[in-house]
This record gives C-alpha cells, sequence and structure tokens, in this order.
C-alpha cells in the first residue's frame, strides 16, 4: 500500500488571462512568493505521499518538468493525457496506474493553502476514512458567501447534498446556516474503490479509460481512445452519486486562486503596492496612474493589457473565450 | 509691413501626459492625422503670412526644427526663451523682432481647427480691423456648455467682458444667452499698437522684455533677464484692459485638444477603435481588453501607462504636477 499524491494539472485558468495562456496554465505561473501554485501543491504534499504523480497534458508536461527541477525533485510519476477529458478521466487514469489498496490523495495543482497543522489533521483523517473504504471528500468552513464555488451539505462526516455554485442570497443563507462547506475538489480513496464505484456509476468512462490507459505509450495517453472518453468531472460521475462518500470537515485556509479578485486580496496580503484607491497593476514594473477609477486591476504582459474592475473577475472567462475565436494567438 | 504669423509654442500640455513631457509637449506629438498640432498650425497660417514666426524655448527648439523640416520649411523665425514667461513676454518678444507697421497673427501651436473658408474669413477680418489699430481677439461659438474654456461677452465686433473659466450652470447660461464666445487665445493687431498698450498698462513687463530682448545672443534670450519678466497672461496685462480691444465673431470648428477628453472625440472621429462600451486605448498596437469598464482612456508609453476615466480628464494636470515632484523622470 502507497500513498499517491494524485496532483492535477490539465487546466488552463482562463479566467486569469492574459497571465495564464494555454501555453502557461495557471498553476504554472510563478506569482505567489515567487512560487508557482503546482510547485507549493507538490511541495504541501510531499511529506503526506509515497509518490508524486502529476496527471498532465502534452501541452504542459514539459512546464511540469520544469517547475520540479526547480525544487530539485526528479522522482515523480506522470500520466500525460492527450486531450482534456475533465476529472473523471483523469482520476481513472491514476487509479488504474496504481495498485487497488493504494490511496490516492486527489489534489488540484492550483489551490492556495494556508495553515499547515489543520491541513495535516484533515489529511490525516481524510487517510484513515480512506483505508476503511469510504471516498472522502474535503470540505472548507466557508468565511463568506462565496458565489464562485460549490457548496457540501453535511453533518459531521457525511455528505448530506452536493450544490452547485449558488447566487449572492442562497451563499449567504449556506453561510449563516453553518450546515454547508465549500467543495474544495480534493478527494482521497483507495484506487481499487474509486475504479469500483466508477464502474458502478458511469460505466462509460470506466471502460473508455480503461481502454485508453492500456493502448497507452509509456506516459502519453492515445490520442484516437481519449477523444472517445466522456469529459465529465467526478462530482457529477462518482461523488455525488456514491454512498460511500464522506466529508472531511476542514478549516485550513483554501483558495482556489480562480481569479483575479483572490489574486488581488492575495497580493495585498503579500504587500503588492496598490494605489489609495485600490488600483493595482500586475506584471509589470512600468509606472502606473489611475485618474477616477476604484479597485481596478490592470494586468501587463507583452502582447496583451487587461483592465479590470475587480468585481467583474469573474468575466474574463467570456474575453478568454471570445479571444479563443477571433484571435487565438492570444490565448496560445 | 508684413503679416507675421506669431506661433507660440511654450507649453507643455500637461494634461495630455503622458503623452506629453517637457521633452515632448503637447503640440509636438504626431497623434493628429500622422501630423502634430504645431505642423498643422505652420501650414493652416503660413497662406496668411508672410513671415512664420516661432516664439519657443531652448527645450523644444529643436523639435521645432524636426517638425518644420518634415514639412520642408527652412525659412522660419525664431524666439527662443530663456525659460516660460507666460503669453505677454511671449508676445512682447515678437513685437520687439518686427517692425511697428507689421500685423502681429497670433496664434498657439496646439489647438485644432477645422473649417477653412470660415477660417480665411475671420482671419481677413481680424487683419483689416488690425490695420485700423485695433487689438482683434477671435471668439468661436460655442457649442455646448464647456467649462474647460474662458469666454468672452460681445455685442457685434465689441468685448464687454471677459470671463474666467465658469462652472457648468454658468457655462450653460452663456450657452444659452447667445452672448457669448470661447476665447480662443488667438490674436491680431499691429506690432506698434500692441507695445504702446502693454507699455500703458504693464510698463514692467514692457521694460523687463524689452531689456532681455536687447541682450539676446541671436534668437536665444538671456537666462538672467528672462528670470524677471513677471509671468503673466496677455489677456490680464493687455485684452482686459485695453479701450482698443475687438472680437471677430467666429464659426470655424475650433478645439484646444486640452485634455484626453477632446483626444478621444477626435480619434473617434478618425475611426479609432473603441470597443463597445466606448474604452479606448492610446499609444500602442498591443491587444488591450477592458472589463467592466466604460468610457475609459488607456494611454500606453514605454515608461508609464495612465488609466483614465474620460470624465476626469482635466485631473491628469494634477497627477502631472506630482510626479513633477516624487518622480520627475516621468515627466522630462
Amino acid at each position: 500500500m502507497k500513498i499517491v499524491n494524485v496532483i492535477l494539472s490539465g487546466g488552463v485558468g482562463s479566467r486569469l488571462w492574459p497571465l495564464s495562456r494555454k501555453s502557461k496554465p495557471k498553476q504554472y505561473i510563478q506569482l505567489f512568493d515567487g512560487e508557482s501554485l503546482f510547485q507549493k501543491t507538490v511541495k504541501r504534499n510531499k511529506t503526506f505521499s509515497d509518490v508524486t504523480l502529476v496527471v498532465g497534458n502534452k501541452d504542459n508536461h514539459q512546464l511540469t518538468k520544469n517547475d520540479l527541477q526547480q525544487l530539485q525533485i526528479n522522482n515523480y510519476n506522470e500520466i500525460i493525457e492527450a486531450c482534456p477529458r475533465n476529472t473523471s478521466a483523469a482520476i481513472a487514469f491514476a487509479a488504474f496506474s496504481s495498485d487497488a489498496e493504494d490511496i490516492l490523495f486527489v489534489t488540484p495543482s492550483d489551490h492556495l493553502i494556508s495553515g499547515a497543522e489543520s491541513y495535516l489533521k484533515s489529511v490525516g483523517k481524510a487517510i484513515d476514512l480512506a483505508k476503511n473504504g469510504f471516498l472522502v471528500t474535503f470540505g472548507i468552513k466557508p468565511t463568506k458567501a462565496e458565489t464562485g464555488y460549490g457548496y457540501i451539505e453535511f453533518e459531521g462526516e457525511n455528505v448530506l447534498n452536493f450544490r452547485e455554485k449558488p447566487d449572492f442570497e442562497t451563499a449567504s443563507r449556506f453561510l449563516d446556516s453553518g450546515k454547508f462547506l465549500w467543495n474544495s475538489g480534493m478527494f482521497c480513496f483507495k484506487s481499487g474503490v474509486f475504479l469500483n464505484e466508477l464502474k458502478k456509476f458511469n460505466s462509460e468512462i470506466y471502460h473508455s479509460t480503461k481502454v485508453a490507459f492500456e493502448k497507452r505509450k509509456e506516459n502519453f495517453m492515445p490520442e484516437k481512445e481519449s477523444m472517445d472518453i466522456p469529459s465529465i468531472s467526478v462530482d457529477y460521475s462518482v461523488m455525488e452519486k456514491t454512498s460511500k462518500i464522506k466529508v472531511v470537515n476542514s478549516t485550513f485556509g483554501w483558495s482556489d486562486m480562480g481569479s483575479f479578485e483572490a489574486i488581488y486580496d492575495y497580493l495585498i496580503s503579500r504587500g503588492h503596492s496598490i494605489d489609495s484607491s485600490g488600483n493595482m497593476l500586475i506584471g509589470s514594473e512600468i509606472h502606473c496612474e489611475f485618474v477616477g477609477l476604484n479597485n481596478t486591476i490592470c494586468i501587463y504582459t507583452p502582447d496583451a493589457i487587461l483592465f479590470l474592475q475587480k468585481e467583474n473577475a469573474q468575466k474574463v472567462k467570456e474575453v478568454f473565450e471570445r479571444l479563443e475565436r477571433e484571435k487565438p494567438e492570444l490565448t496560445r
């Protein structure tokens, strides 16, 4: 039995465009005390794990290598996907590459976490539950009525319900009730238990990932067979359906750094300068003046500038999607 | 008797920072159909004048030369001031360098004018009045309740009153009454008549500019003596006091391009792109996205970026003045 830290590194993080690009996804941007979120993830979990297994893709495995070399880590396993097929497939590949009794501790690669002791405690609990055959999700005690996250309705270690990203009113109600946790996207389970549940609730994904995995060449998943895998999140395919679900009610500091609003708060906490009206420049040392504007963020890159009213940070995704059609070279 | 187009080119145009700098004043920025406002001024008035006389300063006479060389104009006179001493001194220098019977047609170098026929007619009228010994100012029929300009209360060719930049209510009243014109800062008079009136109403400026002019070396005014000249506008020193004042009620299109709000309107009229929320990028071809913002202008230069809510365009002057103290290298 090994403990395997499965690091999901398939996303782009389009809401952080123009810092993030397809060739430089969010998790590899070294904006966090000089490190990337990917590097922080690897380091954070290394002490809990026997193996680091990165599930990335053909466009970013070189970035993974560079990031790990900087940390002087050469000893890691890798699954290189041919095309993005969401978390069900990524975790299934990780499971197929492990022994049935191995504990998979699945973490996104692009979250920021604080509170080491609290984190240690939660992971310990999750591993214990996983050893007993449960599929464990990590719920984070909410600190504000956040509309950008999914929620888990809970009672002790039991999950009553998964809830989609709510509107602000609903989020406020969730926060006040004390009965809801943020769905962190981190999981812990035995490889064999996961595959059994996947087979039971979504045999199409189970079989298509199995076929693809068996046709891999070294770490590279095959293109053709991968295209046949349904692209569905593990929340939908397994977690919301299985009766073996448990939640660890966690209190460590957590953010998915999913938008420039989160980045803005983080950078301020790290002493990044803002002007007296709360305006911030990211990505350049060039002198910047803001006149008649409040809480705006200017994100500067050599080929694109984004000028953002902070409260609209979620809309950057739409800009990215439009540019994919109109000026794809700016998204690559 | 000659007609001398006196081009006043002493200003910086700090409200157009960071495009304008001390080393690149507003009138030399080639943002207007590929020309500078200075070049347009020279070309516009060349047909009316026997002589082009530029009153600039030691920091910009090379820019003048470059601009005129581009137009293949080598035949011009020049007065090079040692330090900025406002329009009274600049015009007095021009007058001292001319014959008493010469007609000085004084124009700022940084205005944009349209309507050639109407302009021709107004200048013709002004020259006739100047020949008859009057000091002529050009009043522009207002098209909106502009608070950034001074006003002239008029009756026919007679000036009843000069009025400072009004608040919006007053400007609206001026506009509605039909009795007020914008004070364009353009003038026309005989050199000798001007000097007589200056001597009469502000003998200190008259004498100190005379002393300085007599100590000039070639076109360069002397530093020490120039410092002794009071820095006062010609409106205060002469125009508001003389009984020989006349106004030409003009209908040509006129803008002082004094702020980015005016630049914005001009550029739109010339097909410069804006996004669907009215946001504009000036100074770069870099791709720029605006999210959650309306009517903002991003002015990009290699060492400074200005982000401006258009309605606050007048406040850029304050930024310039602060930077003069805090980061003077960005204003030079």
